[in-house]
């Protein structure tokens, strides 16, 4: 059903016919208003407004005093946009890319986060609406040094859940939990140092450290964490300065940090000055909280940071680090040096959505979706000889072996040309040993497509 | 004039209530939703979604199956939030901390930006209310690794009117201008370069540079851009790889660029092989465009970004960079490695304003009532033998020089003192030449009190 246009929406129409159709190339003036309202029967008003819209889009250009002309012709969207690049080598970035750029009808079993519909877009929605009702300064100023202080007591709550005592001057808010750790890097580390990170990981944590010019070093990731004896030969062999984790569920196995690893893992990073990052953005897929370090550390070396791009939005996201005073201050200029008192709207946006008592039944449905779809999932990868490395509990990621030592970035090239975005397995891992692995989300493999293409792609 | 409780705030007040008298103190179990639906005679899914929203606010938590209870108590704001800073050393950041950080009722004659009702609140409420009924996909994903093709198709129609050539895959979306330079510094420069800017120039470069650890170079600034004698002397002793400047009006001075002096600054930065990040912050306060070094040099080493925080608004905030096509696809790697997809949310929210027909109107009177803002300061100014370097045609500051020498440093400590913010010369002069300057934003000098305390404090 169309909806019939409005006489604003006619003039706009029958402008961009002839400007479309060369009858009024670039440069050319437009009727002026009196005679285009007489010709097409309208008020002057209407075409104003038209004519106004225009100028907005930048189709035509307002010269004072001398009417309305046509604005240069502009080039057609470039067809790099609409079309997957499958020439491009399989490095921590592909991933990435391919799960941005492929264009709708793509199927994304190997993309990091949830199709829209599962994501809380009833409480942005809401949020938007009740925005739109804010007061001016709501809407158009900066936020301030540290973010909205509403949002900053709420995650002193929310930590507090997790027996992180976090006061909310200990809080900052950022653009993301990638900007997050992105700040972190850049306030602890120099190019050069060392950093570890659990082999596997998330792929974006290797192309961040790239971007920092540090080395990164794998250590082996167990079905309840670091592998702790690599990890104490690693702090001896590369003195590294920091280590990056996630909490709570891991990025790409699902497993889980157990109690006694992180008090060891805690006690050896006393001992080796070692600083650790403790990256929560998983921490609503949770049935039972797993042990934070940061809970058991106090917020000494370790620094706590987290988003809600994962169960609530993409769209408008916002970050926090929780960490010492003292750091926190330096990170705070750090961030308004290199990015100033952004994302106001999004951290209110944040704090209505949170705040709305729909955010807890829409995760409760999300996790009992997830549950559906993780044994759906394992079901199909069974019947293709797909074997899970683990079968969390909880999260969106089953980490997996594929049969007969194929090779993951091989089968993701394939599956890439009949529309289906794979993460391969040495994307993951530091020291290239995934090469047979891949990362499923079973939120994004309900497509019989999927199951239908990797089946033939494996035989 | 108070609105009555609705039923589910009176149940959440009682509950409030007593938790904050210690009635129910952390740890204590809340009543059952059947007890104290008929203590209160409501019904019990009323005392329900009482409960969720306590429980989405932190202040009590749900237990399964075992009801509801009194959560931690949550510390009050901080003191040193509410405060300004005293104590702090005019460093670059000075300004920023103090314009961000201040208390309401704090004027604010030496900030960056208008007062929010200058600013485009109205078409951010259109845009909000029209977000709210978008798709699902729109709310909640991601934006792609270039950022939203529409807003990137209007930058490049409103190059286009400046003589910029900027195809779209030559334009980046970023979260904001100050993203874009610091996105490009990342790209460009590697710790120990030297950079020039403008003497004086926006304090936040300075911190930005700092923060990338090169060392920045000032170059006078002259009525019609930087010094070319001087620019050419610091060619030759520095060999920067960088020059960053404003294009159209240079902040904090409001000069243009001439431009036989953009050509010739051009000439010698092609001999020298120097890249120029060229900053349009300004563009839509100008009455007549300046000379863009983009459009003379056709994007091969001038780098060219902007933003709209400063005449749409700064709460939902996207710059972009648009420069050579091999560049940004080095660029998108790197913003995706570090800040990954973001601000789509916001991209949206910035093209429906800016094709909202209203957006030129609003532009138009904020150009005027800049106008007038900027004669009523310039008499104010005079009367106390504050002398403006230049009196601009357009934008928002005037750079003036204190009678007899006075430092504007311990001027704006003290005045800080009675809740005005000044921003001293000294924040915009890498030389420190400019210790008895003080910026002035006309759009922020309406109050009385400005000049009363600065008379006395003059005195």
């Amino acid at each position: 059903m169309t909806r019939p246009l409005t006489r604003i929406e006619s003039v706009i129409q029958a402008v961009r016919t002839r400007i479309g159709a060369r009858v009024d190339g670039p440069g050319s003036r437009l009727p002026s208003v009196r005679a285009q309202a007489a010709a097409m029967g309208v008020s002057v008003s209407t075409v104003v407004e038209a004519y106004e819209r225009l100028a907005a889009e930048g189709l035509i250009s307002a010269r004072a005093g001398s009417g309305f002309y046509v604005s240069g012709p502009a080039a057609p969207l470039a067809l790099a946009e609409m079309e997957p690049r499958l020439d491009r080598a399989v490095d921590p970035l592909w991933v990435s890319r391919q799960s941005l750029e492929t264009p709708a009808g793509h199927l994304k079993p190997g993309c990091g986060w949830m199709p829209s519909d599962w994501l809380y877009h009833d409480g942005v929605r809401r949020g938007l609406r009740r925005l739109a009702r804010a007061d001016a300064m709501q809407l158009v100023d900066y936020a301030g040094p540290l973010g909205l202080p509403a949002l900053r007591q709420l995650l002193q709550r929310r930590s507090a859940a997790l027996g992180i005592d976090a006061p909310i001057e200990q809080i900052l808010l950022t653009e993301s939990g990638t900007h997050a750790v992105d700040l972190l890097c850049r306030f602890l580390l120099k190019p050069g140092d060392c950093v570890l990170v659990d082999d596997p990981s998330y792929f974006n944590y290797h192309a961040l450290l790239k971007a920092h010019q540090v080395q990164a070093i794998g250590v082996p990731y167990t079905h309840s964490g670091p592998d702790l004896e690599a990890f104490a030969q690693a702090l001896q062999a590369h003195s590294p300065r920091l280590y990056i984790t996630n909490s709570g569920l891991h990025n790409p196995t699902g497993a889980v940090l157990s109690a006694s690893t992180a008090h060891r893992l805690l006690g050896l990073a006393e001992r080796s000055e070692l600083i650790i990052v403790e990256d929560d953005i998983f921490a609503d897929f949770e049935l039972q909280p797993a042990p934070r370090l940061a809970a058991l550390d106090g917020l000494s070396r370790v620094i706590h940071v987290g988003s809600f791009s994962k169960t609530l939005s993409a769209a408008s996201r916002c970050g926090y680090i929780a960490a010492r005073h003292d750091w926190i201050e330096a990170l705070t200029d750090l961030k308004l040096a290199t990015s100033f008192g952004g994302g106001h709207l999004a951290m209110q946006l944040m704090h209505i959505a949170l705040t709305d008592s729909g955010y807890r039944r829409h995760m409760q449905s999300v996790r009992s979706r997830l549950a559906d779809a993780r044994r759906h999932t394992l079901r199909k990868l069974h019947t293709l000889g797909i074997t899970p490395w683990l079968q969390p509990e909880a999260g969106l990621f089953l980490w997996c072996q594929l049969p007969d030592g194929r090779d993951a970035a091989a089968l993701a090239r394939q599956c890439l040309r009949e529309g289906i975005v794979l993460a391969p397995g040495n994307a993951f891992s530091q020291s290239q040993r995934a090469a047979d692995y891949v990362r499923f989300n079973v939120s994004q493999c309900q497509d019989p497509r999927i199951w239908q293409v990797l089946a033939r792609a494996l035989r």
